[in-house]
């Protein structure tokens, strides 16, 4: 398989060219766009290959740890009260949601006003203790309890992000919230900025693909039932307004990040981190997409 | 299995008093709302149960097939150029597409915009032809060629379908289709009005559960390419805008219509045809779900 | 004044460039993009000026005749019942107009929809007679008898209107009107393919601008409510989705058409008819608009 | 005069009863809902009646006076490429502007994202000195410089404006305005809350009525040629989404407030202030607008 792999990353490689790093976070613009890492975990061998030593911030990979958390604090009831589950039709942070009120049903846990939302159904007293129960939960399933917070990303969010806080606002203004804004985003914020490499994000994969049980030792790190609500939306929506055509090309369950990463679930099977900045116009890797059509066709991991 | 089935069947009929038979098309006023049937192909037997020699027009049901013939008659990228594939957020019969010209990529192929507009893309010369090619398929898929058209529906629909005959009108206002609106309608006026059983849906599931092979004779029925790709759709958008709903609940990729008809595919293992005509409000039927939703569970047919 | 108007015709003659003629209706292109023609009536003098006998289609200059007509026939209630006067702040030929059902309030009697839905208002018993009285409206208020309608551009605009035909499919679907789509369409079509001249719109304008009475006899050819109810209509939004800058800017009630043709109602003082078919992106004569703009500022016209 | 008027007010004294007083602002439930008063001035004699002795927060009212000021301070270019003319078609306080990137066209100066960007345009250093600017010139046009803001009715507006916080972050996601944002909101909710008397409202209208000078002493206050583009703003939407009804009703250019004063500007003729904080879900003043519709037509003020 490790051949396999190089082969396809090696193949893949040129397609870094066809997107651009993320500019509306100034500091993610300092990633360099012709990084290409992999990590794949869960077949006999564990296989990392490319810049897969670089380190990057999660931004929506981070979706699914909250909304796994806000399952997890509060049952799928109050959740879906808060938050619908299908999908919008719209880019991950449109503000055009609906000719009335915003209601839970208009969002998802998925695109930006649904994680903020869900943020703040995270257990906890205040914002950083509601931030430390999600970092601890990041921590426990990529198995690393040496990731951090990437501050100058964070600090760079928390200035720039004035679309995320004008949801923040309007959820809010609906009714739909009801806490300190500025309190909320900085729990999100910060929760985007959390720096992971791809074996981080493989190891949470791993996790989901077996329903919640570490697959070595077979214990429950989180409930079978929300893991497979978690990986069930990603099929629907891991991959912004671009899932359909993911579904269509890779069948695997999947979410990526601004920042570069993508983390895919093949259910059963395996957990794959993958990181390369260069996104395309809805956010996704370029790279990362065809190494995992790529694959997916190779080893057939499509659940389709 | 024939006992689960059994058992799960008579507990759901209660949910056939949660919904409504469809009126919109005056015709389907007719059916009648506490019917429940089903056919499950697959296992060591086939299971036939309840309602399950009660006929109904595929309506909805009827959209899986239109894009099956119009890749086959003009493979992907052709397709994909009229007819998006991300799920639009929207009613499957919404007007609002968007505050500029209508562009394939607002639409998709399980939104009626979208089924219509592939109708052009089914070969053959004239409306009547274009028709017999489309029947044929679903003849030869369900194994049963006494399959009929229902005139009564097929009239009624025509007489009082104007919202698709807008939609239609739109498309060829934007450019999109170049043709005799009339004659297209007729096209998808009667193929939503083929008349079908359980078990003839559930064999069509069949074949698409074995990518495009017939399971008993491995014969290649349809491409495996675009037996997957209509697999992944419906997973995506195959029931209504409940999809997400229904993706999280039940995990099967499955097509509803306003005909009381579900066609759910499990990938590699089973074809699932089940009719009760009372729907909730996106259009689904309401015991179908619950159906489908207790036998995922009992067997765990889930792909996530 | 006429050596006033003489100026400013010749100073705005340059605009005609800036402009396009419209070309969505075939027949429509074969205008001269540089014609500009004016017809001013009401002061002590009449003056017709530039390409004043060019005849051109009212197209969307008919609208405040089916308004009125519509008026006449059924009451302020009726109409309003289904049409609403808010602008919609979408361009006239818009499609998205709301979430949910469209309802009156979506629409107004100076966008398509309206317009359409309008011409069902019209007394009389089917399409021929109901064409004829509002035939024979305008020729009265035009003092004009031998108008007539121009076959050529008729029979174009009911070939390729598939986007009124579109929201014509689309106000029977949602249960605001209820009649025979082509037929009504045919009305409309052939409404907008009345072709008159400068002098017979001035002239419509004059009527109106003194509230329903014609200037000369002091005979009411038009309840003065419903003369003062377009009127008002006209100055919210009479110059499609550029009413507002046309306010600020000229300050005169008025109706443009696609044609070419500007409708001005000077309250009181002036009817002014302009023809001049290049047109912005918004629908308005480019010339015309600045002719009515210098006028405005140098006979103090605006009712500001 | 004062007859008619006493005689109107005493007749639409009921229409207190269809309203509600607005509750969004905590401060402003406070209002008596039966309270109407009016002032009517420019005739030969001053008329107030009614509770004209209330005092009441300007709220919408200010915007003109913001759209006079940004004109004034940066030209009408400036002010047109931030913020643009047309109706929007939408509610006041309406949020989905568009499928894509919020720009200046979208949203006009009687909208609170509108008023919201003009703010920025006031010259001066800093909030408090631009608030400082707003406030003269509300001091100057309604001749009262003992006018105070509401400092309760400014808190309620700061603590709860969670909807003008989100326009106002949306505005500045977009690029189009680059300032600290809640300062700007500090300069819109302090306008708003600037409490003033029907008298102190009709003076500003009287100075509108006359392109800008004080019919009195005939000195030019505003520049004639802003007067009159405030004064067409309000004739196209200057009565929330009611417009174009208020249009035809009334025909008066005129600026209400969800604090229930309405300014009406009647060209050439007179300044009218009314107060009656019963609002119909428009946001416009239930009795002050039957007043108005009185007033107008048996004084025959309406424009058209």
């Amino acid at each position: 398989m490790r051949e396999l792999i190089e082969k396809v990353l090696s193949e893949c490689k040129k397609y870094t060219a066809d997107g651009r790093v993320a500019d509306y976070i100034p500091e993610l613009k300092k990633a360099c766009p012709a990084d290409l890492g992999i990590c794949v975990l869960g077949g006999s061998e564990t296989v990392e290959l490319g810049d897969c030593d670089k380190r990057f911030t999660m931004q929506s990979v981070v979706k699914p740890m909250i909304l796994l958390l806000a399952l997890m604090d509060n049952g799928r009831e109050t959740v879906e009260r808060l938050c619908g589950v299908e999908a919008t039709g719209k880019p991950f942070d449109a503000f055009n949601y609906s000719d009335m009120a915003l209601r839970g049903e208009h969002i998802n846990p998925m695109v930006n006003a649904g994680a903020i939302a869900l943020c703040t159904l995270i257990g906890g007293e205040g914002k950083d203790e509601k931030f430390e129960r999600l970092f601890s939960l990041v921590k426990r399933l990529s198995k690393n309890q040496s990731i951090t917070v990437d501050e100058a990303v964070f600090r760079s969010e928390r200035e720039t992000g004035n679309k995320n806080r004008a949801l923040a606002y309007m959820l809010k203004a609906y009714g739909m919230i009801d806490c300190d804004v500025e309190d909320m985003l900085e729990v999100y914020f910060k929760a985007c900025s959390i720096s992971v490499s791809c074996k981080d994000i493989a190891n949470i994969a791993l996790v989901l693909a077996h329903r919640g049980r570490d697959p070595e030792s077979g214990e429950e790190l989180i409930p079978a039932e929300y893991s497979r609500y978690v990986t069930a939306i990603l099929a629907i929506c891991g991959m912004y307004d671009g899932s359909g055509e993911f579904a269509l090309r890779v069948g695997i369950p999947a979410k990526s990040g601004v920042g570069g990463g993508i983390m895919a679930v093949v259910p059963g099977k395996m957990g794959i981190g993958i990181y390369s900045p260069s996104l395309d116009k809805k956010g996704n890797s370029t790279a990362g997409v065809k190494v995992l059509e790529r694959l997916s066709a190779a080893l057939d991991l499509s659940i389709f």
